[in-house]
């Protein structure tokens, strides 16, 4: 099924149940108000909301309404866990290769993952507002999975069971910001503003054959001002597959129902199909050229994030954001 | 006034009002039914609270009971951010003495601050679970505050307006995880598992005198295995105080309410009163003997962390938790 949060004047939005389609939906507060009650008692819930979907599905439910994507606000919009993984070490190899600095060997084995801000999550359609151009504003396309209560020292194999659905996001990073803070060794803070997701989430099994070994098999395409940067597949090349991540996140304390967990940015070796931010392309401008020449975004520009399925339609929905200039109040 | 969550057999738990003294409370559902949904309106919703405070004070409150600390849950018991400081650059040049590490001249004057996991709290009397004792368990004694809407790009002087309670808490570290997290550039993740908060939080007029230039200057007592570790001043060495901290966090985005500002573990120069940690002890024993001598914390150690005021009363008070041994399900 596919889930989505909608706009209502609250902080936490209103759950609804939309079609495969992405064109209607239906507002299901008599069963879940939000993603988090409804992930909260995963077990109960879920299939209640299920039968809504196969109802919607089928023409039987009443009280539909058109979907809107813009009135979508992130999955869940204040989080309590958002954890991000590098899981395409791939693509830290070449950032690494980039700066002449070498990948550690542990890198294959030992997963990165840095802890996010789960409450500066916004929508699909929000802008993403920024104080200051110089401070090198980056998209970074990423899937993520949100989990139900997951205990600590959770094994692998046991992990996979606690992912309940998967999103489409960006990862909004601060380049410019970033050498300053990872030398400080507390990890990323200030260079992670903003996390937006696709209008809606899914459950695996809206995959199909497309998700297997906790890992989406499709391209995850990335265009800038109408340009495609890149249609990498999530699916090649992930060294940590979602359960390998979710253990390593849960190997010193349980993670709570609604946790969040990144892939990262999505890369291919080689980037034959091009890649999921720039960062990724100016790092294969320098290796190639010496120097970068692609710009990181400015004020105004646009950025779409899709995933379709083997038939072309839009399993998320789109991310479709503009760079807005923010001016704080003094 | 004094605020505490209590278990309820919900995630959230709920919000009591406490007196004074900690030995009486009344249960507040009618006014709020969390403190997260209290930091959410508190504008409207902190005067509400504050008369029913000022009633159980002047023995007019109705329905009160015994409060009981082993009933109390974190304050906020899941948050939507954590953000942790380090905010005594004193115990941080200490540290990397201890390890002939040259202390950067920019941690004098840029705060370091690193995300937690918000989902990982714990009450006052909770044990402390690990799986491995050899993950070098320490406690670590801190004074943290929770905020209202924090808007982006704050100012240092209006981000104090943002502080509506203070809190004390110990954020569990495993000392022997760090060094690898921290040579990954990522911030530390699998080695801050849990964090506890004393019984109650309190506004910032409880402190009366104490509370100035948004520091709190009285000691913070941490006792293991009844023996006194150390009571350093909270006031004193205190580099960048809350206002700054808050600043810090929002430079590039929101902070959303019931954000939790910690302070890193307090310290004065010299250690003249002791440590808030047993990793400041040991590296006091490295410096001075070449070798540390006190062993981490073992399964059965307890740990009590208290504040008074100036008249030799426990303002929030005390976490007393117990270190034991966890196995993960197979």
């Amino acid at each position: 099924m596919k889930l989505a949060t909608i706009k209502n004047d609250t902080r936490d939005g209103q759950l609804v149940v939309v079609n495969r389609d992405l064109t209607k939906a239906i507002r299901v507060s008599e069963v879940s108000k939000t993603l988090q009650e409804a992930i909260d008692n995963w077990d109960t819930i879920a299939p209640k909301l299920e039968k809504i979907y196969q109802q919607l599905q089928n023409g039987t439910a009443s009280n539909t309404f058109d979907f809107d994507p813009t009135q979508a606000m992130a999955a869940i919009p204040r989080a309590y866990h958002w954890a991000d993984g590098s899981a395409y070490v791939t693509h830290v190899e070449l950032v690494r290769k980039a700066r002449n600095a070498e990948l550690p060997e542990t890198f294959w084995t030992d997963p990165l993952i840095y802890m996010g801000a789960s409450d500066a999550f916004i929508g699909a359609n929000d802008d993403i507002k920024i104080e200051n151009e110089d401070w090198g504003i980056d998209f970074e396309s990423e899937v993520a999975v949100i989990t139900d209560d997951v205990p600590a020292g959770v094994s692998v194999k046991n992990a996979q069971k606690h992912i309940k659905l998967i999103a489409i996001i960006n990862d909004v990073s601060l380049r410019n910001l970033i050498p300053n803070e990872l030398s400080k060794q507390f990890g990323f803070y200030q260079s992670k503003p903003w996390t937006s997701f696709a209008p809606v989430v899914v459950t695996p099994d809206e995959l199909g054959n497309s998700w297997s070994d906790t890992k989406v098999h499709l391209p995850l395409i990335s265009t800038l001002n109408s340009k495609i940067i890149g249609s990498p597949n999530a699916g090649i090349d992930m060294t940590f597959n979602f359960a390998q991540l979710i253990a390593h996140a849960a190997k010193t304390r349980s993670l709570m129902a609604g946790s969040i967990i990144g892939s990262g940015t999505v890369a291919n070796q080689g980037s034959p199909n091009g890649s999921s931010c720039l960062a990724e392309v100016r790092c294969l401008e320098i290796i190639k050229n010496g120097k970068a020449s692609t710009p990181f975004m400015s004020f105004g520009d646009r950025i779409e994030i899709e995933m379709k399925n083997e038939t072309g339609n839009s399993i998320f929905g789109k991310i479709d954001q503009t760079v807005k200039s923010y001016k704080p109040m003094s």
